[in-house]
């Protein structure tokens, strides 16, 4: 079994019609497992929705928390790109046992051209197989904690 | 380097608005590479466009031919589910020192709600990490070749 | 009030993924008119789901009858664009006190490029603004019965 | 011939995955048109790309100069929803010889489940059937200039 905690990010991001602004209200989660035809046994809980710049210690000691808690080895988390780096370095110093893996999207999914389904299938498919570790999973590839940084002009991630 | 090879299938199905039949104009593996923000190094090569349930054995000699012959160690396949199994057994008994992943639609990509791009993402990420082999990535799962069945019914691989 | 009447059409067609054919499940239109954010008075009854070329003459009297007795002037039928002229030129022949306006699609609503938003609009529009007579709103434009054809080499409706 | 003026507005707004604002780039305009499979003559320019509260008289008063000095009868404008009756009023004071419609949309196009086709097929309609006059075509609706508000609550347009 795999859990998935949805954290928020760009991923879940909506357009409120009545103010023009971005905003989240639910996850798309299951909604895009469901499209995905994913047969993968999956529990989905959603911890928060934040935006990850707004993100707190407290926000991240919950999510450690949750990872160290819950009775499953392989963790997979969706998070927004601006600070998920230092969620997976966080998570590494404190857990060394279990699988887990963060994902995010450039593109919210509800905007027709994410990048969110793609990110989704390949975080799936790398804490499978990987060994116990915190890595993040975005552009196709996969980072360790600590070995990886949002490049901010190019929007993408890169090996440091 | 990941060597791609397109061979058709119902991810590259269009509508023919003429008609009101399904056919293939060209891949859109590349659209769907840029939209997930792939920043792997990859190759794509079209062998053909086809069904296929109309492949012969010709069109799977020509694949393995392909796999043998192309100067990488990784290789995606794009495939019509129907006989994704016979070819990834074929390739099995010709090719033992590559790892070959493929993988395929349930839904045109072109169709909205495919899970194309999902697929796609997963056997990026397995054929990063999985040893020498071939394998069938879908619904999220990845399979050995040989120890996987399409269920006609249900319309998703499963184990056997 | 308008009154819809739902016959079917590549409006409605959806892709059938356990078999890879296009067949008829339930209409989109009231999901379309969500979408559209339609705050005109509609009420729409599904008559048939069928491809218009396999329309015969006892479906074409059950629309033609449906209009009569219907309590409303304007009329919208959404209609597959092969034999939308002859059912046009049919209900002209029989009624001539009300506003009726036929539209359809080019592309299934569900395959993501679908003008069918676009001629809901347009037919929506026409039939509050034109008088009684019967009309095919298409590629923008409207035509009266008897004087449009499709051109099926060009997919589109052109005045004749 | 329809000319149609571009000034921004929902319509057009797109995310920056790099910051994840919404900002303009270009028009979809005439993706639009083409997915919507429009035959009708049209001429396409983009006066200026913004959101309608930044909208100053000197805006109102290029729309208004580029109306009068077209050649062209029929004039479909783009314009945000927050201040397109305002623009209307002031067009409507200005100009009485030319069919002026002004449409926009909730959701911008780019973002999937976007109200713009249906607008833009109704704006199309309402411009060759109705006479002289400034209107706005909302919601399947049509409504004359100083004979409409927006309902920021409902987020739709209603008549007063």
């Amino acid at each position: 079994m795999i859990q998935i905690y949805v954290t928020g990010g760009t991923f879940d991001k909506e357009y409120n019609e009545l103010n023009g602004s971005l905003y989240f209200k639910e996850t798309h989660l299951q909604e895009m497992l469901t499209k995905g035809r994913n047969r993968l046994d999956v529990k989905t809980d959603t911890l928060f929705m934040k935006d990850s710049l707004e993100f707190s210690d407290t926000d991240r000691i919950q999510i450690c928390d949750a990872c160290l808690s819950v009775n499953a080895d392989r963790i997979l988390i969706t998070h927004g790109t601006d600070t998920m780096t230092l969620t997976a370095e966080y998570l590494a110093g404190q857990i060394s046992n279990k699988t887990i893996v963060l994902t995010g999207a450039m593109i919210p999914y509800k905007f027709g051209s994410s990048d969110g389904m793609f990110n989704l299938g390949s975080a799936l498919a790398f804490i499978q197989v990987l060994p116990p570790g915190v890595y993040i999973s975005m552009n196709g590839k996969v980072f360790e904690a600590g070995k990886v940084r949002k490049n901010l002009e190019r929007g993408e991630f890169e090996a440091i």
